[in-house]
């Protein structure tokens, strides 16, 4: 069985095809039988999408109800036009499910710039009205309607117990291109049945992402659109966790593998993406430094055009380390290197070569995993965040996009 | 007639081939008869090469007679045999020269994390001391001896007069990838024949790379290795320049030429290059934020390739602006794009699109130089640098460097 956002108690979905995009669906309805407890984070980019600007606005109140998300048009930079589509958007949904505008969280992904096409949206959420369901088969037709130049659609569920109760958590993403580190850069939209107050779950969603989607990259670009968005609509029947206690714990530490879940799935999808890179920075003297350091790593395209051709290349690794403005002593770090953390192949000890491990490493580099760890010896935090590696594909993708 | 480094006064040359890279020169000294004021600017990275280390101490004397580089190897992570090599290459071209080996910039370009070869590298400074000479030729020879991947030497000549005086001023460069804003991530070396105090020299080297060699990227990284250095022997016989007067100003508007044409010629040669592309940002609060803005757009990996596939995909170019992390309004922002500053067309007026002007855009795209002028009509500071696109063979080149 699939399981995935319909499994999930009260949540419905469709995804329907408005020709928005030339072939592939490109509006997808998330709802909620009863009002859910919301929290978002949105894109940090100066130039913000008509729908995050909304969406912002409509979060503060901490409640929802439905998610609308139009594919193919970004809706930023389209103007008054561009503003009123994305009000008629929550409109529309909103009317047609008898709810407040301000329950409807709205998104939209696509080319920048192009004037919003709002009637086939309006005729498309008409139609996602109309049929939804939860079937799961619906809820895979919602995942695949928020994909842009991702090559396939992204699920994941998961379930736990507070109690004697059953809580089920899904979630669908989208991501290909534009992914880095420091949110916005992808959509991600999860559903939950657990009752939590509002102001928990927007804690705790901060804190999965800054750990999940905030710690992957593609091609160090960030977008004008990008949000996750969390509904937990209680339907479990727990009693609703409004303090920090081992429940909370539990709900976080659940939300966090939700998270990097699809993040993976994100980063495995990259464009013209080959390998999925683990990058883990340990001992550090603050988790900010060894985030900083992951995220300098993972974004450098001489280490992922190295990581593609399967080139131990090491020196590119520490260059770029020591151009992540984080101050460390050099001659305290090592290096390892390997397919997987338990084959990895120690390369830098104490900031020394150890030997010419170039063949050795050369081989395990063809691996389609890659596990990069620098070890700073000089504290006790740590990071880790993912990465794909850069290929001529990526370059036809970007070269092509729009033409 | 082309003239060069060895066109100044006062100033010879060579460059040897001796066997660390497989065919092409890898051993560059350059000379000057008599004491010279030096000045130069060294990577950011915390990782930095054994003569990176090194050069930085002997440069606080603000005098240098002569610089020693050999390419093909990086001497970082070399250890304590990269230490001795490094300060042996200065003893060795001080004795041979008669000088202090204080008096002797050394550098190195190449692969990190391999053995020095010390014992050819000594060899080539023999050869090179042998055969110094200052016909044009020997100044080509050590243009082409400080190469790593890049496909041509860079060379630069200027003259202009101070009162009746010739001064004259010539430089090389080396870069092709590893090339970033921030210093480092590139070789450029200066002879001039003026007399100037190392103090100023030192603060006109400063401004003029700030504005040239700080101001363009090929692909984001720095490297362990790079410096900018510049000596200047006073053969000319113009009065020291010792303050800011109009001689000062006069040799810093011809060094900024010389830097800013030797930076074009090192983007311009950038990994896999079909474009050199100018980006301006003007009327912004500040110069640091316009010089941000440059260099956020300018590392896009989303913008590079749009540029290489000639689409006209500009929302990518607002997208990258709106992520720098400069705070700005971008409902004030225009923009435009053209083949050159006065082929631009213009696609955003305060924040929206002016006219569907993607089929005479893309056509202006296709040309082999691209001008983005980003107006933020917030100030009166203005930033411009310099980038090349990106393509297939970038990812070719560095997938293969070592292998």
């Amino acid at each position: 069985m699939l399981n995935n956002i319909t499994n999930v108690r009260g949540f419905k979905c469709w995804g329907a095809h408005m020709g928005i995009k030339s072939k592939r669906r490109d509006i997808a309805l998330i709802y909620s039988e009863k009002p859910a407890s919301a929290a978002a984070v949105f894109t940090q980019n100066i130039f913000c999408a008509e729908p995050v600007k909304l969406s912002r606005e409509f979060i503060k109140n901490g409640k929802a109800q439905a998610i609308i998300c139009n594919s193919g048009n970004a809706n930023a930079c389209t103007g008054e036009k561009g503003r009123k589509g994305a009000v008629a958007m929550s409109r529309k949904t909103a009317d047609l499910l008898n709810l407040a505008k301000e329950e409807v969280l709205v998104a939209s992904t696509g080319l920048i710039g192009e004037p919003f096409p709002t009637e086939n949206v309006l005729n498309g959420i008409e139609e996602c009205v109309d049929k939804l369901s939860d079937r799961e088969m619906a809820g895979s037709l919602a995942a695949n309607a928020i994909l842009t130049t991702d090559t396939y659609a992204k699920e994941g569920f998961t379930s736990f117990k507070i109690d004697e109760t059953e809580i089920n958590m899904a979630g669908i993403a989208k991501g290909s291109g534009m992914i880095h580190p420091n949110m916005g850069t992808m959509l991600a939209f999860i559903t939950c049945d657990i009752a939590i107050s509002p102001k928990l779950l927007d804690e705790a969603l901060k804190e999965a992402v800054s750990e999940s989607f905030n710690m992957i990259t593609v091609d160090g670009d960030t977008s004008t659109n990008d949000m996750a968005a969390i509904l937990c609509n209680g339907m479990a029947g727990n009693d609703e966790i409004d303090e920090k206690d081992e429940y909370y714990e539990k709900f976080l530490t659940h939300l966090k593998e939700l998270c990097v879940h699809l993040a993976k799935l994100i980063v495995s999808d990259g464009e013209g993406s080959t390998k999925l890179i683990e990058y883990s920075v340990v001992n550090a003297p603050s988790q900010a430094d060894a985030r900083q350091i992951v995220r300098t790593v993972s974004n450098s395209n001489l280490v992922k055009t190295a990581i593609f051709g399967s080139d131990p290349n090491w020196g590119r690794i520490i260059a770029a380390a020591g151009r992540a403005g984080v101050p460390f002593n050099p001659d305290k770090m090592d290096l390892y290197i390997g397919s997987s953390a338990n084959k990895s192949i120690q390369l830098l000890e104490q900031g020394q070569p150890v030997q010419d491990g170039r063949s050795e490493l050369k081989k395990e580099m063809e691996s389609s995993t890659i596990t990069i760890i620098i070890d700073l010896n000089d504290g006790t935090a740590e990071a880790v965040g993912w990465g794909s590696d850069f290929s001529y594909e990526y370059v036809r993708i970007n070269a092509e996009y729009t033409t």
